[in-house]
């Protein structure tokens, strides 16, 4: 039952883990116990959301450490940022063929930077034996009754994108490249240090019906809005933000329907925000595009410039 | 990307695991967004534990969904039981190679029983692709401040463990057995169900110094205690409340010490609740055992029945 020679479970975690657990307002007691003790302020709510990154399904075999940690909790926060939260806090339960000390070290060394930029403390985790394989849950705070979802849509809305599309589908193209192109290098970026677009979705509090962050693919996403909201919508090829150097690429315009992983933020507001949300993008120097509008009825309609029906693949299937 | 012949993560979600999401006043807003949001109330704290179970590792391979769903929601529940709280909500991030749908129905309908014995709701979760492994997250709330930790026992305080200790330990001897005793078939079900002490843990709230929950087995779980409280402890083996049947069986006294699963409580006292204890198992009908005391100094020391100190293995390691 025991492996005297090699350091067990709870000296991993004291040694790489601990120091990224951090005691804050919102966190009065972090990892290092049965449970951690979390104390929201007494105005707001908790958000959360749960992430699992499997190996060969989410992110390459023999991905690095490095690429892992930024990616992945990237990926969670992005969903407290489609719910205009504040980050505050994550668990990690990492899954591993085997304690690799090199591995674990550069893992959480990068995750310390990434945890310390959003501002998030990790205050609790599991380890476990077996395939590589993560699962993070993070929790935000956001004023009571504030949180973005995605069943508020109503027929008149606009439908919003922020950034650009297609770029992260598009590396998918390019990981094994020894020696990218400069826009394959950006692509890359996009898909290795995905941005979550947390400063929008805060200030979309209020202003937007739902929001969604785009992980699975703009049609998929929205198609999540639609059915919580029990609307349709109507969106257009050609005002589409396809990621540069796409556009002009046959299958740029798929990419940015279909193509999942950019992380960028899909909302709709009322048309009367139009003029709010163009200073929004100057405040915030991040591009947000007018691509289409809510309808009654159901179902996602996706015309091209001639008004032609534009067909796409449904977005990335998780089974 | 689509494999558009076989129902995806979405309608899945929506058909197994959606009817296990209900309102409540915590939960505002369960499954079936990018976040849940929960309302904890203002004079509560959250609390919250996360568990991995890897098939092969933490069940046995080809262990009944029914099984599994109870097992697992049981083992994470004990971490709020351990905390003193109430338990809330759960989020759960399940990985299958498969999309297997007699498993998924055996096991959400078997899971949807255990959360209703248990008074939580699933807020969230996510299914992928990948090695059979669950991992929950399980949210609690206590009154501000009376979270039950590791790190208050002090010098004097008796250290006791409630119910019986090693049943789990000595069912992994029966796993495979076709037509177990009697006493092994109370062990197997120890191990198959255990009980979470949540009435126990919630009673101990303003009486104990420090608590956890027997997972890893009680010498390493009590060092758990130990070390977050820089104090030692002196037990004796022949307080042990040994399961049944173990007593007399050579290796008893070591299942006891160091087999895990039994999801027991060990917890330190001021002496002066020793009374206020006898009147509690009464109340619980739960039998609560003072099995030794903590020191100055470190570390825990086990002494048989003629004061000689007892060599035992160190408790479940995770690597």
């Amino acid at each position: 039952m025991t492996t005297p020679n090699r350091p067990g479970e709870f000296a991993l975690i004291e040694r790489f883990f601990k120091p990224l657990s951090r005691t804050t307002p919102f966190v009065r007691h972090g990892i290092g116990d049965d449970c951690a003790v979390l104390s929201p302020a007494a105005d707001d709510e908790l958000v959360l959301s749960v992430d699992t990154l499997v190996e060969g399904v989410h992110f390459p075999r023999h991905y690095a450490p490095a690429k892992l940690a930024v990616r992945s909790l990237a990926v969670c926060v992005s969903d407290l940022a489609a719910a205009g939260a504040h980050p505050e806090a994550f668990t990690l339960a990492l899954t591993a063929p085997e304690l690799n000390e090199s591995w674990l070290q550069e893992f959480s060394r990068v995750l310390a930077a990434e945890a310390e930029r959003y501002g998030v403390s990790l205050v609790g985790g599991d380890t476990t034996r077996g395939p590589l394989c993560l699962s993070l849950q993070v929790m935000g705070s956001v004023p009571r009754g504030q949180a973005l979802l995605r069943n508020g849509a109503r027929p008149g809305d606009l439908v919003y994108v922020s950034g650009e599309l297609g770029g992260a589908r598009a590396a998918l193209d390019y990981l094994e490249s020894l020696s990218p192109t400069e826009a394959q290098q950006s692509y890359l970026q996009r898909y290795h240090s995905p941005l979550p677009r947390l400063a929008l979705g805060q200030a979309l509090r209020g202003v937007a019906n739902a929001a969604v962050d785009i992980s699975d693919g703009l049609v998929a996403d929205l198609g999540h809005i639609l059915r919580s909201s029990g609307v349709g919508a109507t969106i257009y090829t050609d005002r589409l933000p396809v990621a540069m150097g796409l556009r002009d690429v046959a299958q740029g315009v798929d990419y940015a329907l279909s193509g999942g992983d950019d992380y960028e933020l899909c909302f709709t507001v009322p048309g009367e925000y139009q003029a709010h949300l163009r200073a929004l993008e100057k405040t915030l120097a991040l591009p947000l595009h007018c691509i289409g509008e809510v309808i009654d009825g159901a179902g996602l309609k996706c015309l091209d410039a001639e008004g032609v029906v534009y067909e796409t693949a449904a977005g990335y299937q998780h089974f």
